[in-house]
């Protein structure tokens, strides 16, 4: 079987170059991907898990990943977190509705509670823990998306503004908030 | 150049099956689709386009589209307003999250107005109009979630419940308010 192989070209019935596979004429539509995740309260803390896949494997995230084809987005919230950490959530509403334009990304994150009050780490984290706000490894998070979905939780918990939230003025999710910029490796 | 051919079956580090090429391998992941759009108010009215294309040529919606690479949403729904109505949008706030399971569709739909007062039929439109609540073509709109989001606008305009809206309870898109089923060629 040869390798794939693509070229852009624009399609007789479309607008923008898309991957036309050379080999057969399959046009590879790349479509922007839905991340749907949540903010998982328990407690007085926040439940984190810490990855144990690339991208940023050691680092913390909250429960999210790719939605899947015919789910709802709380579906696939509450599936992520069955996965990464054998957590049965209730959903309570959208907090936040981030876009990574870099990484053709828009990212559902829901406010949630755990209907069951047990979890544990998945195949895809090393550790879940629950962490309350001033125990959080705010250094050690994984992407700039949790360190604004923590900091909009806390807000929407405080009744301090209106849900759901988008991302923070000027911030396009390329950076950490200390400045460092990510590699597309790492996002 | 044989037609495209493409066998269900799970790659190696996935857990789902995929569509694999028959020919190269080439795994086309299949991923759920955001539509953006827009609830256009302009003097006391609403925006809406006459659908020139399938699915559902002939019948009215709101201006709305697939969202592209690297696109915001925000950037996305401006667009496809310019495309299908040559309309410049001031956007306001997100109006409502629907999914449409059924088609693997999550829609972000947002609250507009004009930022300029012209507007005009684009390529993909029949035709372009403002019509005041009571003068909507309620018995032509395209899709469910034109006449959600349409109602939505109505209860945001008049501060009775917070934004953003869901899909109304029970609802999956896949039928007219008046109950009748829309077939799949239809969505």
């Amino acid at each position: 079987m040869p390798d794939p192989s693509f070229s852009l070209r624009t399609p007789d019935d479309d607008s923008l170059p898309r991957k036309v596979c050379d080999t057969c004429g399959f046009v590879a539509y790349e479509n922007p991907k839905i991340v749907v995740g949540s903010v998982v309260r328990h407690q007085g803390g926040v439940l984190l898990c810490r990855r144990a896949i690339e991208p940023r494997a050691g680092f913390w995230t909250i429960p999210a990943g790719y939605l899947e084809l015919n789910e709802t987005p709380e579906e696939g919230a509450r599936r992520e977190a069955r996965e990464e950490a054998n957590a049965v959530l209730a959903i309570d509403r959208l907090l936040a509705v981030y876009s990574v334009p870099r990484i053709s990304q828009v990212q559902l994150i829901y406010r949630a509670t755990l209907a069951e009050p047990t979890f544990s780490a998945g195949p895809e984290s090393l550790d879940v823990s629950v962490f309350g706000w001033d125990e959080i490894p705010w250094d050690d998070l994984a992407f700039p998306s949790v360190h604004w979905a923590l900091n909009h939780e806390r807000q929407a918990a405080g009744g301090a503004a209106p849900v759901p939230f988008a991302n923070p003025e000027g911030a396009t999710g390329n950076m950490m908030p200390d400045g460092r910029r990510l590699s597309p490796r790492e996002m």
